[in-house]
């Protein structure tokens, strides 16, 4: 029985071979008295609720009311880890969109195995753009860092393909949009740029004075609060730990760099643009870290977190 | 007199607009019993050693042996004071080369007024390629963290035009040799990547399966000391605070984000592959922070000791 106020939250585990299981179980530490469904391997989560969350045993025919036995004992990583991973993910987002009080979690996957299982997708966030023919933004979350990137997943030769004033407008906007409707801030936009020095007035490349400035120029004379273009390489230290801004990297090495250095276990990733609420750890599968060494799930902690935090925020 | 054992550094001041004259005359202050000479406008230093370091005001005349007057009183940032920066950068080129003791720190000048001025180099290192007929290393030092840049001012879209596996391998090599040579230490290097996620097994993009890692594998199957190729959002925080290694990183910005990040008043830029001692702050010149601001000299303190270290280390 949902509680009015009471914000429930699905957490696809991910690949079942990678560190997905243990962070989600371990997490629940955290949210005693927080509906939190885990959708996976039931007998997996079973053995991982027994071990390190005890005293949640009584409680796990609800944990796991979406999970069902798949039959993985000794899991490795494969093209089996890889499409399971996808269902688990797929019935998280059915679930969380036939029910509007959910939000969603969702544990790392490889896009590698999705790719060798025969999933069709990307990874989570082409998943979105297809289910919703939409161009969902990927923004990564924490305290004293915001990141949001142009462009995530593609080689950096494609990059030009996607550098066009009318693609980089559309997407200002909707960021600006977005950010004020889910975190109920008024975050100011920090344009990132291209080229070292953010071109150094055209004479180390011209995307910035082509193309960057005249879009900025344009928002900015609408009144969207948005500065830039800055040098990639002094953005990042000249608004550490501001927490009132958002910057802008227009590829995915130069916003996730300065990012997960400082966030690695805390950041958040997010996905914007999408007609639900879906967070993920920042980190990857982990599939070398199984077994090895005790797993930190503060990355999954955070993104529970904030995805009750911008859950709530719809209600406001 | 110069002291056997006794290092003396020579410092072009940088731009006479910027804040170069100023974090070199007060860095004398760490340096008191040590040989440095500035070079520059001789009022315009004579005024800051005043101002900042008025117990030396005695010895500036050896200070400034190799200073005069030109005339410059309430310099702007302009053609003119572009042109006197790589006056005074080429004579401490000059010196530094006819003595062998010495070896040379250099303040920041403007890449862009060194054009207007006429000066046909894109700035310190170009000019140190054009002169020594040599591809010179750009590096970035400090105690945590040391990053080479395979290419540095170069529009973002040229880098293919780098990416050749002839190139790559000059390139490590020579890193390799001239930092065992420089250091002393057996610092292993580490490579980053050019696409997302190391590109991901050539599913976002193919320069990593095609040119870094044939190279690497040569490399290593020579003895070489060298890990990766390592996607950039992730080689920063795995090789975080380890002072044995130095990560190599394919563009400008992937490498010197995450380093001015952590390092922004600690870094020293360095010139490897040239027949002398070259150090720099890592930042530029200022123009803004000129009579406003307490004026951070940190990196030019750290650029001198480092100098003097990289001398003593010629002599082991």
């Amino acid at each position: 029985m949902i509680q009015k106020n009471e914000i429930p939250v699905i957490i696809s585990t991910g690949d079942p071979a990678g560190i997905g299981p243990i962070i989600s179980v371990k997490a629940l530490n955290n949210f005693r008295k927080k509906k939190i469904y885990l959708i996976g391997d039931r007998a997996q989560l079973e053995k991982l609720i027994k071990k390190y969350v005890p005293d949640l045993q009584e409680k796990s025919d609800e944990i796991l009311r979406f999970s069902e036995n798949k039959k993985i004992d000794n899991i490795i990583p494969s093209e089996e880890s890889g499409r399971l991973s996808f269902q688990f993910f797929e019935k998280g987002v059915e679930i969380t969109l036939k029910n509007r009080d959910y939000a969603l979690v969702t544990a790392p996957i490889s896009k590698e195995l999705w790719l060798r299982g025969g999933i069709n997708y990307k990874g989570h966030t082409d998943y979105f753009d297809k289910k919703f023919k939409n161009r969902s933004i990927m923004f990564f979350y924490s305290e004293f860092m915001k990141v949001a990137l142009f462009t995530h997943h593609i080689p950096l030769r494609d990059l030009w393909r996607y550098l066009k004033r009318e693609k980089i407008e559309i997407f200002l906007r909707t960021l600006d949009y977005e950010l004020n409707k889910r975190f109920k801030l008024n975050l100011e936009l920090i344009s990132g740029s291209v080229n070292p020095h953010a071109g150094e007035e055209g004479y180390l490349g011209d995307e910035e004075r082509q193309l960057i400035t005249p879009v900025l120029k344009k928002l900015k004379g609408e009144g969207l609060g948005i500065l830039g273009p800055y040098p990639n390489d002094t953005v990042f230290f000249k608004y550490r730990d501001r927490k009132d801004i958002a910057i802008v990297s227009y590829t995915h090495d130069t916003g996730l760099s300065p990012f997960k250095l400082l966030n690695f276990f805390s950041g958040v990733n997010m996905t914007l643009n999408i007609p639900l609420i879906r967070t993920s750890p920042d980190h990857g599968t982990g599939f070398d870290l199984v077994n090895k060494i005790d797993i930190n799930e503060k990355s999954m902690v955070k993104s529970i977190e904030l995805a009750i935090n911008l859950k709530k925020n719809e209600r406001k």
